[in-house]
């Protein structure tokens, strides 16, 4: 079997503070945060739902057994630069001060789409599934989990696309099964163990995909109160004030035909220009915030076309 | 040739309680599992058949000798979540109460479907026709079957399609030829092998593997009755209301446009979305229920698009 | 050079009571029975030819020396369940009783059509043909064959399709020039080798292999007449009345859009599923086929579509 | 190197029997013929030339050295059946005959078609036109020839198709590339090396190649004269009346949209069908030539279309 | 893992003269020289960063973690001759001076755009920058940078094209992640490693690598003024008049549907051709100049079609 | 590394009495011949262009600078038969001559496209270069070059075709890029190499490859007086009328849609044919020429069609 440094990025353990504090930045998310957490920590700890079933409903609820066929996986879908990559692998933070447990995140490498036969896509993807399994039988028993396990799999959608496509090839195809039978053997099998799969492809998603999904989140670009709150962060200390702040918010955002910033074209992009603009030789000043914010293009929308 | 463990998940003995469970759950297909039970007795036991023909027709019937040469095959085809993989996996619990006989369910692997070479797929499921041959003859001498084989063919369609889509490549025209080639061996072979393809692209599979089918079983997405069914199980003991039980089930129907909900959006997405929504501070109220029938989108048919 | 095994399916030593049953059961197929038989006797004893013309023309028949030039290349064209196949592999039994030697029946293997690398099909295809030219020589001297083989190459259409397909592969392309290579060197070398392609897409042959083809014969669903054949020997002893045979004659016929049942539909679909409807708890009877016919529908045709 | 056999069927050495009647049933091909046996003829004796040139022209005749550069490039073009192939591998006996010395016909087998990664194709072309230069270097000295070479490539298209077709593979390029190459090689190396390209779609080949043919043949389907020869030739000793045979010719052309027969629809089909259908028990009629000329129908033309 | 020998062109130490020379030719692009030098001293030395901002903002400056996050990727697009790849390779002489440090220059080679399988060009650019990972280390310490590395990838279009095109090859999209994964990987790894696309196709740019960009910047044909300064560079010596030079500036640039001259236009093209004219018999004229410049036509525009 | 032998045809060294011959009969491309001779030598002698400077510019010429950048790619399109390859594989005989050095003809092997792996093109195109750096080198020391080598790439297209393609394989791109490579490996490094690529498709060629060509010349089919001179020369001892040269001449040109005819359909196939009319037994006559100027179609045009 592939080992694990083939299949997965170095894993890391979560709660972890670079991660954490991006998981604080995502501001706006707060449901999505919340069924996370719960979806989770059912997992994790199943007797947390029976507590609850006694507790409001005496008990004896049928619903129970359906949690243990349910696939533990989740889909983040949405355009670049949503935020959904970035919850995918913060989101262990939170879960592992809630659960007060070790959350480890495991982030399929892009290796394990296959060297080049067909069929080794589907065996890489069913050793990576099989590694999980492993890996979380061995963190649990039956007293419940000592630690969850994350499996992020970005930019998903080359793995999983809609076999309706009809010029995809049977390599292609093979991958959506072989994803499908890995999800599969996760249901019920009571590990300790999410998927989450990111794309910004959502429509082009399998539908036995979006089925087997336990939930499907959508990310889209901030808001506006999501900009200005991610701003007025970016910019503290450089004394700009307020209302410029607002008017940057109100110039980053869609107009006719052109998308808004992304997170990252405020993060990465438009507050470091203004740096640099300063840079060595003066303070940054609001012209030269306003000044970018006229000029600077957001990142294009990625099309979800079909033929 | 390939090991029976590279041809096929882990062989499972049935009857077993968790597919029982799920063939009981399967509500409302009852000619379909009345049809399965009767096809494949007679497979493992001829001599019900001449039984059958000496009490009600004298016993020289001509068309005992059809039976010989039909081939047992059995087509599953329906969008997805209309519960065909289900009943294709958990028919075999039934057989085994009836016969009185062991069933052994054979789950192709996706890696049948060959690791590259032309003539590879080809060779693979040569490989896996043998091995049931071979399993099938070991149970079974001329008093007739100790034991009974299902082989489920899940996601069929990458293997079989029809070989009239132009564009499909060699390598898949094989894969059809080699699945013909396997069938018409077992066909008039006496043995207790039953084959059953599951697919959600029906319109696309080869004629020739349509006309070898003993019989061809549609499914689809559950009825008012079949849903009314699967929500009153699934809420018991949550204290919902019938009224609501019925709201919601007019509300999980087709409408317009929009299909209605499949087993698994019932099952998997609506409950435990209920559940989410209260757990773990109030109990699930009928509320919570309408609510996400409104909200939730059922699974979108996967359309079966040809060139 | 690739073994007998890896090339063909077991050889058939005919006359043999299945395929003889097959080969009387195919009812309304007379001149192309008669057809065959002239023309493998005369491969398998070319004195025959030389009596006719002595004993008719004088002998001195300038005709003679062009069927030293004919391929042995027999085409059998038609839908899908039109009984083409049928008569491949069983009309060498009226052959061994005509000609009183023995028949042995090659069927091409999959396999032979290669396994990946551009050329293999190629060399695949030449070791055919060269083992058939072998065996044939081993069987015959110059008082004539001692034994006649007849080759049959079923689902043929992926072997030889027309070379006019722009869209056909470089590897598709050599395999209808390895054919032609093939069919040549049997032409003129006076061995008792028949060579029949099967083929339910006549219209994509290669118009090369077509030229070469001793003779073509189209194979159709069957008629009335031969419906009626049909149900009335597997109605047999099930004490359906004339009347009612004659009805299904009709309901199973063409209508309009629909085509008429296949020779299969008839004997694999829909007695059986009579005799399922009965079977164990009462006979079967007039209004079960009567139901059934109307209830069934025919396997699809075939569609031959160009680009 | 790739061996002689690999690369080449049995070399045949003309003239001989089977090859030479083939040869004098080509009726109507006259020009073809003489203008083959002088170019062939220069080739290996260039004597020849100069002694005419000093017998009519004083010798001293510039153009001369231009036939020191051709290429010894033949294309023979036309749809099936029109007599081509035949030509090629025949008109070597005539040659033969003319110049007073063994001819030897090589056939390029398909295999040279190369069996899988790019490249191979060039290299095995390379290999074939090494070995006709390496023999034809043998059998000449300073004196001139003491044999001719006469390399045959059928069915070329699928090696020599146009690079213009913008979906050709790199591969197929590669063969028309090295083909190109092998010609240079020829051209101006004073070797008895004839090449002749036969094809059915002249119009696809590619320009280069057609640049450097010496001359371009194209055949047509036999005329009613040519039928009436063929035919006469082919029925005698069976009786028929002259009349019958005029209007056999007079059925058996062109009509409409619908082609005349080609040579081997006469003597390959329609000469046979008629023969069997009066074997064994009676003579060959006028009436079974009619009809048969009625019901058969010719060899379709092979289209060449371009996307 | 690949040696740094296959992945790069030999590295080469920068300042070094005539890459200084190329870097002072560009004229015009001062904005673009200034951001590269600020962008890449702070990546080798982000003390600086921080002294600035304690000088002008106080110090405590939310921003500054930004700069942390940031991937050093800059993307170069413009078309052919517009003098980007010239920058790519040169700016690192005003960087090493500007530091004082040593800049090391390394290209990546097409080789590592892979051999064949799906899955090398995955593996070998995540080679590749596992290499810049390691030298970067090697380099820096908690004290800041001794060198500095700058990873130029030229022609880059076909390595990171969009997967938004849906003909593009599963391999080709295994490229654009692999480089997402290596650009991630350096994003916040304090390391003096700048990577530097250049593309003549930026439209066709995946958006996540857009996204990712630090800054992109777009090169366009030398305008009046950028012709005007080279040619009176090049033309130095040869005693054209100035009238002259301005007439030449007027007649290369950019009329009607036809482009501008490229900046190699003007110093590979029309420069030594009025040279050669001259050679070796009498000097450049005036003449020389106008008449090539009315002669020559500019290198076509590399169009961006999508499909 | 791949030896010479598999990179290249047999090299040849210049002046060579055959190819000689040829460059004296390309009549009418003066300029074009005159325009290589210079570029050739200043590579081969860079002191000639400084002498040059110092008698005609005082010596101090910034654009002599400018020569040492500069690509030795010439670039020779137009349509087949237009004596493009002819002049390329023999204008090094003039160039000796001129140079009084001796000149080796190097001409890529078509298999130096690769031999089936992706990459493998890229790989050997690479070696190619490299061996013609190493000979270059072996050959040139500071007082200058002892020889010169020419490499000619034949046929083009195949290998550097434009990337605008979009259904351009990958292989195919790495090709442009690695012969991009190449010629930016020369460009510079003074030694004595010159590549020359003819291709009958200039406006696919990349324009990153046009880009670098230090001069493209395009060919034509001959013109009146290239076409009288052609056959003046070639029916010079026939005894052939100045008033039929001239009839033919006119019958020979371009009329309407129809091209006129090339080079080689003169020399290789109009006389020859008035010869093979004749031969052997009359002389050729005025009408011979005329009838077959009328008589034979001239080589198609080599369509560039682009998607």
């Amino acid at each position: 079997m592939t080992s694990q440094d083939d299949l997965f990025h170095p894993v890391i353990e979560l709660p972890e503070p670079t991660r954490r504090a991006r998981y604080d930045r995502l501001v706006g998310l707060d449901d999505t945060k919340l069924r996370l957490r719960k979806e989770t920590a059912l997992l994790a700890d199943p007797h947390r739902l029976r507590a609850w079933a006694a507790a409001y409903h005496d008990g004896d609820v049928a619903a129970l057994t359906l949690f243990e066929d349910r696939a533990p996986l989740f889909i983040f879908g949405g355009d670049v630069g949503s935020g959904k990559s970035a919850l995918a692998e913060s989101f262990g933070c939170d879960l592992a001060d809630f659960l007060e447990l070790p959350v480890y995140l495991y982030r399929l490498k892009l290796a394990t789409r296959g060297s080049g036969l067909v069929g080794e896509m589907t065996s890489l993807i069913g050793d990576a599934f099989t590694h999980m399994h492993m890996m979380g039988k061995r963190v649990s028993d039956s007293h419940g989990a000592r630690a969850v396990q994350i499996l992020v799999v970005d930019e998903a959608d080359a793995l999983v696309q809609s076999r309706e496509a009809q010029q995809m090839h049977h390599e292609d195809r093979a991958g959506v099964d072989a994803f499908l039978a890995g999800i599969d053997s996760l249901a019920g099998a009571r590990l300790p163990v999410v998927v989450v799969l990111c794309t910004n492809r959502l429509a082009t998603l399998d539908p036995a995909i979006m089925r087997r999904a336990a939930a499907t989140f959508t990310f889209s670009r901030p808001s506006d109160e999501q900009r200005y709150a991610v701003l007025s962060q970016a910019l503290d200390g450089l004394g700009i004030r307020p209302e410029t702040v607002r008017k940057v918010v109100e110039l980053t955002g869609p107009n006719g035909d052109q998308p808004g910033y992304t997170f990252s074209d405020l993060t990465q992009r438009l507050v470091p220009a203004a740096v640099f603009r300063a840079f060595p030789d003066r303070p940054v000043t609001d012209e030269d915030l306003l000044d970018l914010a006229e000029e600077l293009e957001p990142t294009p929308v990625f099309t979800e076309r079909r033929r």
